[in-house]
């Protein structure tokens, strides 16, 4: 009896390490994924803010397609501050305008972690215009 | 001569009437359209910020499709300032937090006139989860 409950308190430890082991906080495993915004030069900048800069996407998925990228590397927009997203709002506003699509109309999209489709934990807003662009969404 | 140059004059100015009555601000038109979030009862309300609040949208295009709205009638993000729009986005982490969607994750959209498929003119943001979003984004 007694070594029946050893096993029983041996085999409950073993599956706490387990399950321990396989969840480490998935969000924290994604924010150590590369990131190729800190490689970009400041020659491709079109423009910036303070806290901010604005490049053209490398796959457009529109006639006009710019990134607005946080000059610091925050992950995602659930860590940067209502500052921080207003400015960078600001300045896809100010993009929108310097490339002719402030009137016809544009889309601002914000992914945040794998389902919201986003790939680089380094934040970002992509600016889409000069095409009508579709609902719903993605 | 004379009578010459007054027609020429009168046809210039002619033009210059055809030209300005062609041409009205397209936004200021759009800007005059019905806005049904005005008629929103507060009960409906979500969750809300000192300028803006959450509400579920009427067409949802995913499990999880709320709208987080100025409580002011500001028409699109460009008249919107820097604070506003990080009020808001802060609001829609919250709203994320809240749904449960924020750690697998969710997109933020902001639709700006008819090429980036605004239809109500009155400042909105799309919080969209609760499946995978596709790319591009519409």
């Amino acid at each position: 009896m007694k070594s029946d409950v050893s096993i029983l308190i041996a085999a409950l430890g073993l599956c706490f390490l387990r399950a321990s082991a396989a969840e480490p906080a998935p969000a924290e495993a994604l924010y150590r994924g590369p990131d190729p915004f800190r490689q970009i030069a400041r020659e491709q900048w079109l423009a910036e803010s303070p806290h901010a800069f604005a490049v053209r996407d490398k796959n457009p998925q529109a006639p006009v397609h710019v990134l607005v990228i946080s000059k610091n590397p925050v992950p995602t927009m659930l860590q940067a501050s209502d500052d921080l997203l207003g400015e960078m709002l600001g300045l896809a506003k100010r993009v929108a305008e310097k490339e002719g699509i402030a009137r016809d109309g544009f889309r601002v999209v914000i992914n945040t972690h794998p389902k919201g489709g986003q790939s680089v934990y380094h934040l970002h807003m992509h600016v889409l215009g000069g095409r009508q662009m579709r609902w719903p969404s993605g």
